[in-house]
């Protein structure tokens, strides 16, 4: 019997959570340890026979950890956390600031190839499965259009943006895609979208008793950046209809393309990914996972530096062996 | 500005054309030569200046092809062909037998590394690009079954099939994924359908003149491998419908992975990928060329082998530099 692949989890919120019920899933890794920044003691997780320790007694592990999953967030920890470790560790990240992936891709490089690791990034589903989508899309069908729809979702940082205006209590945000829009892609129409046209804004929320609703719901629709460019629809309920409805955070979207091949693109031809997912950080702790794998797999034939879903072989993220997936999935 | 890939086309039919199309949309890559088993000069392609020659000089050329795109049939062609050819060339094939997988990529695989060349084998839709999607699905979501259905699109098998029995002057037949089915797996129910709950055959059938139409349905309709394990429409029509309603060679489908996460499989999940194509040759020529390049990259850093979708990085299929797919689709 083959070593199981020894994985640790560094950060235990919903990605750190999502990341340790996904491993129990595949029978090939094992999850050794925790490592938090808060006091180990006090950290509770669904596995109590794997141990916690403080993050800063990471490094004394270096030789028992295959890979090291970041579970932290692209805001404040991925940009110093993943190129801090990708130096000692395997790692991988699913850091989706879109505009900030080559600095962050650049740092992880010369960490990971400094120590002579693995360090793949930004895999989640979007940056992720998506961008592969994307890229297969383009490659096959030059002639043509890429559209990437999101949702039906909970956008965290729309949800925040609202909890932040004065008389709210709690909120929660939906992004969703317009459904003629997807309807003019499907038909092959290849339009230009204004970003008002291809998503509406949906927002539950908890108002403070005797909170001007009609000021909150103004301030929400006009905000910049987060929702002044969109139609957007305000629902005032009580927390406990918000708890009782919305306490999940689905997401999911749409990726297509829309091309043209022939002697004058008379032939019309249509790529569609999509993902409706129950729960956004436990399919992105999937994704992590088996590109773990790929990084544990990558840096035993020798590789190092940093990785996206670009760079690496198909077949490094499978747990299956190449002569079974051609005889099963090809 | 950098050297173009250069492509010689063996076999010119619809897969042959449809590749001598598909290259006009690259520009990065060039196409050189034409190769049939036909006398060359009785040879009409669309590309006047581009040389047609007889296969059996094609060693002279040994050194002025970069990719080998093999563009004949899975039954008697290519099992011969990519193994004879790999030896000498970096080929490309879309090879869809797939109960005969595992052993023409062992011969290929013999050939090329004799040869130092690589050899991408079933590198169409499907096997191809809906194996990739299995193989993706598989991994993310381990917990969870997967689906294939093909359609709606033309089965040249089974038209092949209808125009063999007596009294057919001309057919096509139509390979129709059941709408219920579908909606089913969508809503995560994970079933297990037969083959006739999957997909319907319909058919459209020119009868000769005073031929025994009761007889012509009901041998289609109980031929056995074929039609007797499905529900199956016969429509009789006259040539001339035939050929203004039904001349084109329409394909497509989905793979769909219904997979669940959580502590007790309690978050669902689906991924979804679907294909609707004009043509299908049109559209399995396009990935061809697009794991031509594929080919070429991996043969220029020293690979060489048989190669499936499975074992190529993504970005070798890209025109697009590694930094710029980084930049502009991640």
């Amino acid at each position: 019997m083959k070593n199981k692949i020894k994985i640790a989890i560094l950060g235990y919120g919903n990605l750190g959570r999502g990341t340790e019920l996904a491993l129990r899933a595949c029978p090939d890794m094992e999850l050794v340890a925790f490592f938090t920044r808060r006091d180990p003691s006090a950290l509770k997780t669904l596995s109590p026979s794997v141990p916690v320790y403080s993050v800063d007694n990471i490094l004394d592990f270096k030789d028992n950890i295959d890979v090291l999953v970041l579970c932290g967030g692209s805001a404040t920890d991925l940009p110093y956390q993943s190129p801090k470790y990708a130096e000692h560790f395997n790692i991988v990240d699913s850091f989706d600031t879109h505009a900030k992936i080559p600095e962050h891709f650049e740092n992880c490089d010369t960490s990971a190839k400094k120590g002579g690791k693995v360090a793949i990034i930004s895999a989640g589903w979007d940056p992720g499965v998506f961008s592969l989508m994307r890229m297969l899309g383009g490659a096959i069908l030059p002639s043509g259009k890429d559209y990437t729809f999101w949702g039906k979702g909970v956008s965290q940082g729309h949800s925040d943006a609202i909890r932040r205006i004065e008389g709210v209590l709690d909120a929660k945000q939906y992004t969703i895609p317009v459904p003629e829009a997807l309807e003019r892609v499907r038909n092959g129409e290849n339009p230009e979208l204004s970003t008002r046209e291809k998503h509406t804004r949906e927002c539950f929320v908890v108002a403070a008793d005797g909170a001007d609703k009609a000021r909150i719901e103004n301030e929400i629709k006009t905000m910049p950046n987060y929702f002044a460019d969109y139609d957007t629809t305000v629902h005032f309920i009580t927390a406990e209809e918000l708890k009782r409805d919305h306490s999940g955070i689905p997401h999911g979207g749409f990726v297509m393309r829309s091309g043209s091949t022939g002697e004058v693109g008379e032939t019309k031809h249509m790529m569609e990914f999509s993902l409706h997912l129950g729960s956004n950080p436990e399919f992105t702790s999937s994704v992590l996972v088996s590109f773990a794998r790929a990084a544990y797999r990558m840096n035993l034939e020798g590789l190092s530096g940093a990785k996206t879903v670009f760079d690496i072989p198909p077949t490094y993220y499978s747990p299956k062996e190449a002569d079974e997936l051609r005889r099963e999935l090809l």
